[in-house]
């Protein structure tokens, strides 16, 4: 039966019972001091009602709907975000990451934020490493900062942060390491290069709740290969996106939706003996990047 | 600006972007195995989709709502259910129980379980006393136990649970109690009769998250002075009810939506110096109501 048959099967006298008690909820809100924080609320009513119509939802599933939540609750510390992981497999973590970066001109895509970010990453200089000791295949990246009228962005903060080839970020490790994440600075002509890991894919944490929702509903847990960036400017929207690797067979079914066909970038792959563009000779082959880092005015 | 407007007010291409979004979202789950939980699924994220579309809900908002369901979750444990709160504050716990419990002849109608029932609650004799302590005035509870035709069901099991008058139940307490609930069990006419105490006003547990919530929306954290019943037997639907006490100054603002006009009842008042109905002699006043139990068909 379709969402809209099983509503359309209620009788006009249990539809009226059900409205009314929606009209009540959301006029439990109508002396809310902040106008803001009213519409949201009535909102987030008026949707997890309908929910719950729609589908008719029986006590049992509320009961392991409260349950779930619980079992997030209980598995959430200050490493592990089950909730992050919630909101971005229904896709509510990129909606609203839509919602607030509106395309705008040649600016660079933004995508999700991740569970992973952590304050205060160490700084290194351009053509710094960010792997400090996490295992993985020396990759080169390099590109510009620049606003969308082409001025270079000097100063422009960078962070990125990625996991490791065996597809864990430093902070789920136990050990307290500080790896694979770095911030660094654009130089006076809004450019940057630093020495990164080549990103391989890899399952969200699906040892939780999560990932006993994404297996009871035939969904994988991978993520597409990935480097986090986060770039900050005075005066311009800060950028929050990841890029990917072409010809990754996940680009299609990232578990988080966070794809977007202008951030998949070409990794070259360089074999040990080729030279690397800061002269250095890596121990193994390596991969290099462009990156070009358009970002939108403010407001936009 | 309403929120239809709001919406509105996007352009066609970043609409387009949003609602392709939500069909990649909904698309993840067309493998899933189990028909119904892919649409429960589906419809989650289309709601959730269109709330965060409907407020165009911010990056920062979004943050709060992840820290609003993290403080939940360190917040609940055996004796606190946090999640269970919400449900209730937000009407989607009284919207499942109309759901689940349409209007049947003259079967009594379903309210909230909220989140004080514990499984293994004493049994008491008909006429025998709940509170095991708790303070309150006593109060004598009587009636049936009668199917929608009118026949009795003997050996309905009827559980009973509320709040003492200083507003706590035994869970709230720290000190182990079990206090102010039981069960016992209809006799072969349906008829049933105990000792309870006489329901008073109490606040939501308040001092978490969703206390914060209330207070930041205006909303007050006090429940109708209530007692919880929850009456099965084979056969029968099950019915999670309470009733409450006519005249209550909170019957129209019950922060969690669970009055209905046919729950709400007549407490007579008795001076200490009336003999009660089981020819006892209460040591302080005492009240008395009555509660006539009709039980739905089962998948009614």
């Amino acid at each position: 039966m379709t969402k809209t048959a099983a509503r359309n099967a209620v009788s006009a006298e249990q539809s009226a019972v059900e409205e009314r008690l929606t009209r009540n909820v959301k006029g439990s809100f109508e002396n809310c001091p902040d106008p803001r924080l009213k519409q949201v609320m009535q909102s987030l009513v008026t949707h997890l009602h309908a929910f719950v119509r729609d589908v008719r939802l029986t006590e049992e599933e509320w009961n392991k709907g409260i349950e779930f939540l619980t079992s997030a609750g209980h598995i959430t510390d200050d490493r592990r975000q089950e909730f992050i992981l919630l909101s971005d497999v229904l896709g509510v973590s990129m909606q609203t990451i839509n919602v607030n970066n509106a395309a705008y001109g040649n600016a660079t895509e933004a995508t999700v934020f991740g569970p992973f970010f952590v304050e205060d990453a160490p700084e290194i200089p351009l053509g710094g490493d960010i792997a400090c000791g996490a295992p993985g295949q020396p990759c080169w990246v390099e590109g510009t900062v620049t606003d969308t009228e082409g001025n270079p962005v000097p100063g422009a903060r960078i962070e990125v942060w990625e996991a490791d080839e065996d597809g864990f970020y430093d902070v789920q490790h136990t050990d307290g390491r500080v790896a694979g994440r770095a911030h660094l600075f654009a130089d006076d002509a809004g450019r940057y290069s630093f020495w990164g890991l080549t990103p391989t894919p890899y399952p969200i944490p699906h040892d939780g709740p999560v990932g006993q929702m994404l297996e009871a509903t035939g969904r994988s847990p991978m993520r597409a290969s990935h480097l986090h960036f986060m770039v900050t400017a005075p005066g311009l929207r800060t950028l929050v996106t990841h890029i990917f690797v072409r010809g990754d067979g996940l680009l299609k079914t990232d578990t988080v939706f966070g794809v977007k066909d202008s951030l998949v970038k070409d990794f070259a792959q360089h074999p040990a003996s080729a030279p690397a563009p800061d002269g250095r000779a890596p121990h193994r082959a390596w991969a290099r990047v462009r990156f070009d880092i358009v970002l939108a005015p403010p407001g936009t």
